[in-house]
């Protein structure tokens, strides 16, 4: 898998000596230029510089992104009769032939150490510009592959983390709130496109009732950000299953205790 | 709030004489129109004019709709300095201002007793088409608003079910599967999106690894399909949690035992 060979390995992002500078991409989507997640994604980024990480933001209302996959994607389609969206990515990628914009985000993705995606939570997921975001430059041979998911996916070596805002009471997203726990909610975003493709996921900062609560709440908000930010070579990352922990029924090994909130043993 | 008004009683879908035909709204996401989603699709809306539903079809690649929330939906800004996004949707339908395309699925949905939402699970969610349709859909005041949530929902009184083909294997979405539970990889969209604007959630029908199985499989799929949408009407739904099922603090009441996969008990 020569894809593998254009990922940055682990240990750059350990500060070992590699002569390389550490690189972040701060994935933005965001329709109103002065939201507090704009400030949000303002303060990640000048954290980022004081550390001497080089820092590419995907700001994808203002680039205009196209979220939408469809086969005009693909100028040299294998099969033409057919589309087959991930069968093609991979095609395309072989033949290097993805459009403009995905290249560009893919080369972002490549040469990150540290992936940050800063959206509002529009029902219970990232706003549809940055799904399609991923629905179109997580492509199939560079992000994962038929063997190459969680620890063998695209993107190993690399850390990842959610910043995002709600419009909903703290309590709301409690294990036991009314719209249930909010680790459940992320579940989607952070197990199936992060860890699948083989990021290091680090716990979410979400900012809640941002439209309601004061100046103070805000600036604590943004200080919390900071410590993320400070702390992103070393932060605690959520355990989520490998998929060498799983049998040929895909099922978690006997022994293996579910350790994160999307697993279960059936009743 | 006068919007309940167009919204059909829960009655007119048990067939108790009303005058009005019962309606349905298929919605369908999918770049590929000989894909086996698009079978399934036309077996559902087949089913339903069988039993004298009438139906309407969003096809939403056909219709090139467009997935991105912006400004620029609203023509008479109540914010014209800031956007806010829900408020802007709440003005709008109050001057009757929405979009066209936007106005035009808010009928759909309005006059809809069952809603069905037909797409390939991609990254875990919906394909950013589908999940703009919620997101410049499903507006404020019409689907939701302070109060309106869950039993109390705008769309309280609808059914709806999702329909949707994976590449997984089966195992793979099982509770202790390598990629977790599909019922909460499904949480977002099942109690995020249809259950909190009040919608009866029917158990979704997940097609595991449509791209490899043989006829007879898809045969057995799409025969499964045929009874789910027989059994419309009095199939047992999801029973997530009511919004009269939590205190002030937005959690679950004393002695109200979580019974979905979204909650628990903190330890």
């Amino acid at each position: 898998m020569t894809d593998r060979d254009a990922v940055p390995a682990a240990s750059s992002t350990a500060g070992e000596g590699a002569a390389a500078p550490e690189r972040a991409l701060v994935v933005f989507a965001n329709p109103e230029p002065a939201s507090f997640g704009a400030s949000m994604r303002d303060r990640i980024v000048d954290g980022l510089r004081e550390q001497g990480v080089e820092v590419d933001v995907s700001d994808l209302y203002a680039m205009g992104f196209d979220p939408v996959a469809r086969g005009e994607d693909f100028r040299d389609r294998r099969f033409p009769d057919r589309l087959w969206y991930d069968r093609e990515q991979q095609h395309a990628v072989r033949g290097h032939t993805l459009p403009d914009d995905v290249a560009g985000e893919v080369e972002k993705l490549r040469r990150a150490d540290l992936v940050v995606l800063v959206f509002p939570l529009w029902w219970f997921s990232v706003p549809a510009i940055m799904k399609g975001w991923i629905d179109r430059t997580f492509v199939k041979e560079v992000a994962y592959g038929s063997a190459r998911r969680y620890e063998n996916g695209g993107f190993a070596g690399k850390r990842a983390m959610i910043v995002t805002t709600t419009n909903a009471w703290p309590g709301m997203l409690e294990p036991d709130g009314l719209m249930g726990d909010v680790e459940i909610v992320l579940w989607p975003l952070q197990n199936g496109v992060l860890a699948y493709t083989g990021f290091t996921v680090l716990p979410a900062l979400v900012a809640n009732a941002v439209a309601f609560v004061d100046d103070d709440a805000r600036t604590g908000i943004l200080e919390e950000l900071d410590e993320r930010v400070r702390d992103w070579r070393t932060a605690e990352p959520i355990p989520f299953h490998r998929s060498d922990e799983v049998g040929e029924d895909w099922r978690l090994l006997p022994g293996v205790e579910p350790r994160v909130v999307g697993h279960r043993r059936p009743a």
